[in-house]
């Protein structure tokens, strides 16, 4: 049986919240679980260095992401787990490519674009002010990033799309101009994913400041468990699960019937403060044992880079092959 | 005493003829003789496939420059000689400053707007037409191949000027936002350079088809001499060096004195014929060790390959220092 290929790369910036552990991480690790596929997941540290020139967050991100990852239960065993950083192949895949994507193809990236706008609305003669080329050329990377390992699948936000395809787009250039060298990748938009809501009610996202954190204390996150909107009824008055965001985080920790009975309470009159506390009991009951395996890494980061570099071995083993594949369909070969 | 390391690539399109010879080659070769430089050369073949899609023209182009360095006299002992695609350091610190340069700098690049200005005088109104990203962007990878091996000095000819000016740009922003980790590189134009002419008296160039081959046998070369423009004058008429491009070529390969005396014996009146079987016989004297030497390379190109392979493990150990730097500013760093 042909597993599917499912590859998925995390940027190396932030640390991640529990928006990031119920909309991605939780999911991913589960799908990694299937029997019907093979999963790739990689610190993508080459992208964050377009966003964010600040070396000291750019390291502390990459340990906290991969610590994140294998407390979580990610299995390294299972997953092809690395960091794009160990893979020269890929930069060495990322010119090539370069040499064969049409400009007019980056011009219409819709990151480029919407830089490109914001220069616009300011009026600013210089439509290009500020915009630097790694931004620019970024979906090409991406592309070597998926072509490298041929994923078949891609999951993706609905803003990522287009860069899968120019992925495809340029795959399909490549393939007809040389060889068949590489497999086609699809973007997969999972419409069942849950996207946690923050404690004012829109998506968490560390850009509106209204996340929770991952990995904190019992104490710290009831604390900003408490800070979530709720409204002024009283104890004992008969609340919908609609009247906060709490519900919805609790749902995101609960099983339906434990769900179920908690929307009883709240018509039964049970008071926000008390809501509160169960939400926190129930984030930290399924996060007690990954905050001790968090605990764990992050004190001795040497662990994590041992998993790291086991991954990067295996993930170049297959990346030689390939990279050799290509290299030779453009003419790129030792003398003999 | 620090010496000043020069650097110059190559690249791999096209079979060097007598004009690289003499423009290009000997001049290296013979400055790599002195003290006071240290010499790096490389086979620029990530820059060859950026025009050249056809694989079999870049790995025969790779041989025959590669062959021809070494039978003229590259002395790999002194200098650096090295294959660009055997250092993946290169490519990784290609997009390393690709996340720091700024788009505008590109916009900005030559080969860029004379493709774009291309596209206008076509009417075109996709500006960017058939332009690919290698032409776009490769005044990024030539950065990174002279910041690679902090060269002071790169030999350039008028129309690369501003491309070592971008990467004397570069380096300054990165060692600005960063680390001083980048040598500032300068352009170096030889005034003096010797262009040689071609049969038709304009530069020898493979656009013109004004070329004489540089590896092939006596007969070819007296064939090729034999179209050089002349003029009508008959055997016996007085001649001026000026009249055909004849003599600017025999004085690329005579000494002054030698040059004197063909300059007398043409106004002696020696025949067209005569000074074509003279210049021929200057060319070959110089050419014919070389030519043995090329022979025996090219039969054997695993000589070659092993030649290379000891450029790059010498090139990589002074990349892999400089990369690690480079990463280390940027975050780049392993979790311990």
């Amino acid at each position: 049986m042909i597993k599917k290929r499912v590859l998925t790369g995390v940027t190396t910036t932030g640390i991640p919240h529990l928006g990031n552990y119920v909309g991605a991480i939780r999911p991913a690790i589960r799908a990694s679980q299937s029997e019907q596929t093979e999963s790739f997941l990689f610190l993508a540290d080459y992208h964050g260095i377009i966003k964010c020139h600040d070396p000291v967050a750019i390291h502390e991100s990459t340990r906290a992401i991969a610590a994140t990852w294998l407390a979580c239960g990610l299995n390294p065993e299972r997953t092809t787990f690395y960091r794009q950083s160990d893979i020269p192949e890929i930069m060495e895949l990322n010119w090539i490519l370069t040499c064969i994507t049409a400009k007019g193809l980056m011009n219409r990236a819709h990151a480029y674009k919407a830089a490109l706008q914001e220069n616009l609305e300011k009026g600013l003669e210089d439509q290009d002010h500020q915009i630097e080329m790694g931004l620019y050329s970024y979906p090409i990377l991406m592309s070597a990033d998926i072509l490298m390992f041929r994923a078949n699948e891609v999951p993706v936000g609905r803003d990522q799309i287009q860069h899968v395809e120019m992925a495809r787009d340029i795959a399909g250039r490549f393939n007809h101009r040389f060889q068949e060298v590489f497999t086609l990748p699809e973007a997969k938009i999972d419409e069942n994913v849950e996207l946690l809501v923050g404690l004012d009610g829109r998506k968490m996202s560390k850009s509106y400041g209204n996340t929770i954190a991952l990995w904190e204390n019992d104490k710290k996150i009831q604390k900003s468990v408490n800070k979530i909107l709720t409204n002024l009824k009283e104890p004992g008055e008969p609340k919908q699960p609609s009247e906060s965001p709490l519900f919805e985080i609790y749902k995101a920790f609960a099983t339906p019937e434990e769900t179920a009975e908690f929307i009883h309470m709240l018509a039964e009159g049970l008071a926000w403060g008390e809501a509160k506390k169960l939400l926190t009991e129930k984030i930290n009951a399924e996060l007690a044992e990954p905050r001790e395996r968090y605990a764990e890494l992050t004190t001795d980061p040497a662990q994590i880079e041992a998993v790291l570099q086991e991954g990067a071995a295996k993930a170049r083993r297959e990346a030689r092959v390939l990279l050799d594949k290509v290299r030779d369909a453009v003419g790129i070969r030792a003398l003999k």
